[in-house]
Parts: structure tokens; sequence; C-alpha cells
């Protein structure tokens, strides 16, 4: 059975905690790093991660997902099984993006730490649910989780208002419009506003076709808008952390 | 069998060499890693995570830990039996917190490199352990270890002095001084002097709890006190690099 | 069956999409990570990781590599079938240090996105290969990969002359001169040119004998000769990248 870990722990030795846990209560698990660099804390990438890699594996994954700045305050910690995958974490919005929700569990257990529930909470549960226990072995069922506040990309005239999702490793900053929503030709130039900037920029079908230090947009590979600057970080020349409101027309 | 992997590599590849020996002799072994973040050469921070990270594996897990700034020189290559552990690496320090020594062997094998026993004497070693071996095929018993000049944290009058273990990947500054020795109620005020910074301090059950950039001190994951910033690094505010004297009163 | 992975994607979830895919394919593939922190879009690092760790894998192992700024441009996807293992990826210079090489497929396949071929081209090709597919199902044969120009290092009089090939993890500047064609002494001090810089080093067994801030040459874990600062980076010291010329006499 498949663990995977997502975390904001980085270059971090807290990681390793959480693979001695589960393998000590779970011998059999498979543990598999999804990602350890969510940027420190943020909330939104988490969730972006989430939604980009946990469909891709197979159905009864075990997800533990922990960016968790509020560690040890009264944000709970839950269960979300879904139609083909377990999730278990903080539930302060890294779940927002999580559908065909079919049952949601609060947990209910003490940790010995006030400050590592990666290790002491969520490590151990995803350990036993690997191991056969069923998520209602943990608390109970409660209706909602948390989710972010991010409005739907909308057209609105001759215009598609959006904003940006969350920035990649590649500087690729990630809208979420969806490339249904535009009807753009490969080439095509259009208008783009992020932030306070405006700018113009070629519609291309991949990073690897623009010049140098064009900006460009392209369908990223989860299907969403993506400004990007071929080779380059275009939320570093463009200034973006995430957030920004997006108008491409 | 797991055999754990820490070291200093980092964002290198040297670790792909090492996972590609341990296979290579013994295919069914489970390579888990725990960090290659420590610090570089960083003995200090290599001890803090085998004594932060190893505890939670199995009975039988063989750490391997490779921060090995005097590679090629006369520093020992050693195995330590521990009650429940079998560990690894150059005797330089890295193992100055294991409690429970059974037995110490110290390796006498050649080396096809000299600049790279993680790959040509702690990994074939690892390999072979999980396969069966035992430790004492691999050289003669010795009786100690190197380990680090870490001071015991004392009370002096009605402070305690102690001193900054080391910084953890989140900017914390981990101390040797145990919860237990200070009598602390959650929100009391402190005075800390660290290095030649004097300042207040809350002492809060978890990190979240801090206000914005306030210095807060809690205990950390392993049972020490940590001087931390709420979603941000105390190590950065305060310029700390490990080693510094820390009086709390 | 191993599939080692082995890309630039460095800080990001990207890795942990591939993962899913290959699990979902061939859930008793043991996915090893070689490493993801190839400089971005470094051809000459690319091929200097699978130069110097793919050997170190077991006999059958599969190899995917990417590292692909071409993605989605015309540059072709391949196999690699050498005497004893199988590696794919995009035909970019990669691939250029393989030897033996038995046969060479160019991949024919379409792929759902235009940005991440690792996910929707080579991750299932790569599980596929694991759970029994041979390679001449996914295209057809063609005679060469594509080579990176990188001369081969001579003597010329008194000298030999070469270059650098890359910089690894702790700032060493790995040439490609072996050590064989030099006849140095331990401890024998050398003129070295790199790029425009003239200096002086000695020849030593291993980094740990260097004093200080001392520029010295020694023979690197490949066999190539280095340049290294021992407990520093002696890529940072001259201003290396990679690609420099290097005279050593």
């Amino acid at each position: 059975m498949i663990i995977t870990l997502t975390t904001d722990f980085g270059d971090s030795e807290y990681v390793g905690a959480m693979k001695g846990v589960i393998y000590s209560i779970c011998p059999k698990a498979n543990v598999v790093d999804i990602s350890h660099w969510v940027r420190k804390f943020d909330i939104r990438h988490a969730a972006y991660v989430v939604l980009s890699t946990t469909p891709y594996f197979p159905r009864g994954t075990i997800h533990c997902v922990v960016v968790d700045p509020g560690v040890g305050t009264e944000r709970r910690g839950i269960i979300v099984k879904t139609k083909e995958h377990i999730y278990l974490g903080p539930d302060n919005g890294s779940f927002s993006f999580l559908t065909d929700i079919r049952k949601i569990i609060e947990i209910q257990q003490g940790s010995k730490s006030m400050t590592f529930h990666g290790r002491d909470v969520f490590a151990p549960i995803a350990a036993k649910l690997a191991c056969g226990y069923e998520i209602e072995e943990f608390g109970e069922e409660i209706k909602d989780v948390k989710k972010l506040e991010i409005k739907k990309a909308l057209k609105e005239g001759g215009a598609v208002v959006g904003e940006v999702l969350c920035i990649d490793a590649f500087g690729n900053a990630i809208t979420n419009i969806c490339s249904e929503i535009l009807n753009l030709g490969i080439g095509e130039t259009v208008k783009v506003t992020v932030g306070k900037k405006k700018l113009d920029a070629r519609f291309l079908e991949s990073y690897g076709f623009g010049d140098g230090e064009e900006l460009i947009i392209t369908v990223g590979s989860s299907g969403f808008l993506e400004l990007a600057v071929n080779k380059g970080s275009a939320s570093a020349v463009l200034g973006l952390k995430g957030g920004e409101k997006v108008v491409v027309r």
C-alpha cells in the first residue's frame, strides 16, 4: 500500500522521522515522496500540489499532506475519503480542490508533541490506514473541509478574468484559467494584465518555443493557463507570488 | 530490511550512486532517505539528525550516516550496534548522542576511491549487513566513538545555562535544554540571552501561537527547548549558527 | 524492477506525478530517485549524472532521465538499450557518455500534454518496460544518439588540455581529464589554467587534506581530475560554470 508524503519540510530531517514512524507501524507500506518543497506555510501551493499530483497515483493510495503553520492550535486534523483515494492532514485549505468526496473524519487523537503532528498524529494514522484500519476508527464524521477563497475564472466582455493559483518550481505562474475557457490559436498574441503589469504574450504549444526572454502563455500539465519564460522564470520577471489577478484578452 | 541514508550531499547526484551500490549488493533492501540536507560538513547537525529521527525506525534498521569532511584522511570508519539499531559512517562525532551502545567495530576495508567512501565503503557494508553479514566481519572491536564537546545544560542560580545544539530547516534554534529542567507556565515571559543578544520571549505551546515577528520559546519535537518565530526564522533574526551559549531565566 | 529518476525538477512537485503514473501502471516497480537537482536545463550536468551514478545500479535497471528544455518541440524521445541497462528520455545530449549501446529506439507515441513528457511519455514507458514490455514496442530503431561536443583531453607538449565537464553540488569542478593521463605524485604542485585564471594547485589524495582556502586538485569519484577547495567551493572561488578550458602542467 502506497503512502505519499507532501510537506513544506524542505531541506529538513523531519520527514525522516515520519518515515520511521510509518515503517515501524506498517512495515509493508511503500512510502513515496511527492514533494517536501511546498513553499513554507503556503497553503495555496499545497492545494495545487495535491491537485496536480495525487490523482496520478493508484486507487487506494493514502496521501499524507502536512503543510501546517497552525500546528498545535485549534485547527482540525482530518481524513478525507474520496472516490479513489484517502487524504489526511491539517484542515487548513490544503484539500480545497478535492472532488468526489465520500466521507470526512475529524481526527480525535492526542499528540505527544505540540509542534510536530506530522510525526505524532498524521504519520501513525497513515500507517494504520495502510495496514487495514478504517477511517471511522480515528474520529467523528464532519461535513466540510476548509476551502481557500479562490474565485472561478470568468468571462467578462471579451476578456477572461482569473488569478495566479501559484508559482511552480520553474517560476511558471499557474493560473486558475482552464484552457477551454479561452479560444486561442497557436502563435496568437494576447494582452495580459497580471497584478499591476500589462504585457503582450504569445500563446505557444510549450515552453521550448519561446524566444529568449519573451513572456509566453501556454497550457500547463494540469490544464491551466500558465505565464512562462523559456529557460527562465516568469514569476521572477513579473514579481509574482501567487494570488494576483490575471486578465487575458 | 531498511537502510536509511543521512548525508550532506544536498542537491547532489552522489546519493544516487550509493543507492545503486546498495541495490546491486542487496536487491531486497528498502533504502529510505532520512535527509541529504544536513548542513555541509556540519557534524553537530548530523548528530542532531541521528538523534531526532533514527529512533523512530523499526528495530534492526541500518542507518548509514555520511557527513564526511575528513574523507580520505585518517579518521576512522565505524559500525555501532546499539540495543535496537545499527549505525555506520565516519567516526567524527556524528554518533555523539547514541545510547545503549552494545558494540563498536572499526572498519578495516580498503576503498577504491579516496574521495567517496559513502559509495565505496559505507554503502557496500550497509548492503551486506542488510543481507545478513555480521558486523564483526568488517573489522576489530574498539571501545569508544568520537564525541562532540557539548556541555550538559545546567541550573545556575535562578537560570538555566545551555547552548544552541543546531538550527533546523525552519530556522528554529534547538537548544540542549530539556523541557524538564525548566519549570515554565504557558504564556510566561522569560529573559533569554543567546550569544550576545538579550531578549524577552514568551513560552508557548507551539509555533502557531506566536504573534507575527515575536520571538517565542517552545518545546520542540525532540523534547528540547527551541527559540522560534511563527512563520519566520529565529536563527536569521538572531544571527545564530549553532554552538552559541543560551541562558534562560 | 528498479526505475531510477533523474531530472532537473528540483524543489518541484512534478516528480510526484511521474511516480504516481509509474506505480499506477506497474505497482511492483521500485522507483528510486537518483537526483532531481540536475542544474535546470543543463544537459552537460545531466550527462555527467548519468555517467557517474547509473553504472552502479543492478543489471536491467531502467533509467528515466528528464532534463528537457525542448519539451514539446521536435526533439526526439529515445530508449537506449546498453549491455546492462535501459535508458529513456529526450535525445538532447543527456546520453552522450553511454557505452556498450546495443539498440536505440525513437519513441513514437503521442502525449496528452505538450509541456510534461516526463509524466505523459517517459514515465508510462518506463513503467511498461518494468512490467515486461520490449523496447521495440515503442517505436522504430535509429542509429545514433545526440552527443554533446566535448573534446577529449589531450597531451600537448608538457601539458594536458581538457575542459570543465561540470560543477558538482559541493562546487568541485570536474574535468574531463582522466587521472591516468597525468602522472602526478601526491603533494606535487602543478600550474593550472582554467578559463582566464592561472593558479598553482597541489595534487592531493582527497579533499580533506587541503589547507583552508587552498585550491587543490584531486581524483574524484568517477576517476576524473577535479579542482576543489576543502570545505569550500572551487567553482565559486574561480567563477566556473562548466565548459571552461583547463590546462594542467
